[in-house]
């Protein structure tokens, strides 16, 4: 294929957090394409909104609706999976007339991005570039002002699907974590962190860097789910003056 | 003290890799603080030096000549720790006068990086804000074009400082994992790789994202001590299509 595939950082949230090398992947690109849901463009489309070209052709890679009640579920997986193929056949008719494509995603491509899923599809049939971008954690721990691993500190990043057990023995033999995915997976993130001692310490960003944005310890946060952007952050630096 | 103190996360080293917000931090800045080595400036005022007002204040903050023989040893500790007292108060003094300083940090400022210890030492004494940067683990699995972790994994980041044995735990009950701090650590980093029946999968990064970077899977590497700049990547994702 003759186009250029391009997965372009955007940053957690903030378009100010775009690097430059993002500002001239978008400037370069004849088609920006990006995963959303029905009816709203998402977030990785409104951070760069002030740098695409006019004239740019969009290319929304519309999410199925389909619930994400159990990730093993045949009726999940299956058109998920079919969805990811179709997208990046839908790209890939746009890299064979030689058109550069910018693929979105949020934060950095090839940390848990979904960006990724078009990369394996895509990379072995055209030259591929990565725009490293600035990962929410960063973003998130950068607004807390949370130093956050030093020196020989361990981080784990974990996601808060863990089942309970492994959840608290993670962050019990760890310095730093970071827990992400946590929307209804708050109370028992709450428990492993009680478990490993660690319940005091832990912060909770919402929508870090956005306008939006929310910082408080654990402790303070009610038990309603959290949204989609938010994290826990741990900090080790034990040593620390 | 009324000057503001910032944090500016320079990114790995390509000076692309700077972000809109690092660049506004450097222009509004009044003093633009590093750490560096005698005789040399360093990589972080290297990235930004395009961006940096005529003018403005430069303030190297020069590492003393210490072997980093053994870390806990008196003779290494007391005088780091003392060095950068001295440094946080050669930035206050500025933060006095009503200058507003930025203090460069390569890759992220919260993340490992020597920023850190001038935050701890200031932050309760002045306003202080940090920009988030692209770290490096984030620029070497992007010039890798290597999918790092989705989905539900679980991502390790170790220093290769860990003695071999729990390193090779470590990496053998993790899905992605990124090893930092290689140097003469190579041998026996390979060594915990290969208990963790995982060193065919491993790739080293050196210099990512620098003009004389270097990508090649770990096993072709051979054994003579790596780079400061240059770290180990795992990758997770195991179901990926
Ligand atoms: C699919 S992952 C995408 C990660 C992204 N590629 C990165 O580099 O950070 C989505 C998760 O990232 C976290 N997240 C993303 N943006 C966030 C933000 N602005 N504030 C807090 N958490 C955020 C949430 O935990 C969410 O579950
Ligand atoms: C003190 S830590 C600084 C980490 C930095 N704050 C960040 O956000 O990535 C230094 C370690 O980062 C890694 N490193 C930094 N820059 C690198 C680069 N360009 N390529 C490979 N490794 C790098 C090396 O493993 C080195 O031991």
């Amino acid at each position: 294929m003759k186009g250029r595939l391009t997965g372009v950082g955007t940053g957690p949230g903030d378009p100010e957090l775009l690097t430059l090398k993002a500002v001239r992947a978008l400037q370069e690109a004849d088609v920006v394409a990006f995963f959303c849901k029905k009816g709203s463009a998402g977030n990785g489309r409104a951070i760069v909104d002030a740098h695409l070209r006019p004239g740019v052709i969009e290319l929304p890679l519309v999410y199925p609706l389909t619930t994400e009640t159990h990730k093993e579920d045949r009726n999940y997986k299956e058109p998920i999976a079919a969805f990811f193929d179709r997208s990046a056949e839908d790209v890939a008719r746009h890299l064979e007339e030689g058109r550069n494509v910018a693929v979105l995603s949020e934060g950095d491509p090839l940390f848990y991005g979904s960006y990724m899923h078009l990369h394996v599809r895509l990379a072995h049939r055209c030259t591929t570039e990565v725009v490293a971008g600035v990962t929410a954690m960063s973003g998130c721990w950068s607004v807390a002002g949370l130093p956050l691993v030093q020196g020989d500190d361990i981080l784990s990043i974990l996601p808060g699907t863990l089942p309970e057990g492994s959840l608290a023995e993670r962050l019990a033999g760890t310095d730093g974590a970071v827990i992400m995915k946590v929307g209804r997976n708050l109370p028992k993130i709450r428990r492993a962190l009680q478990s490993a001692g660690k319940l005091s310490q832990a912060v909770y960003v919402e929508r870090g860097t956005m306008a939006s944005g929310k910082v408080c310890r654990l402790e303070e946060r009610d038990e309603s789910p959290a949204p989609y952007f938010s994290l826990i952050l741990v900090p080790g630096w034990k040593t620390r003056p």
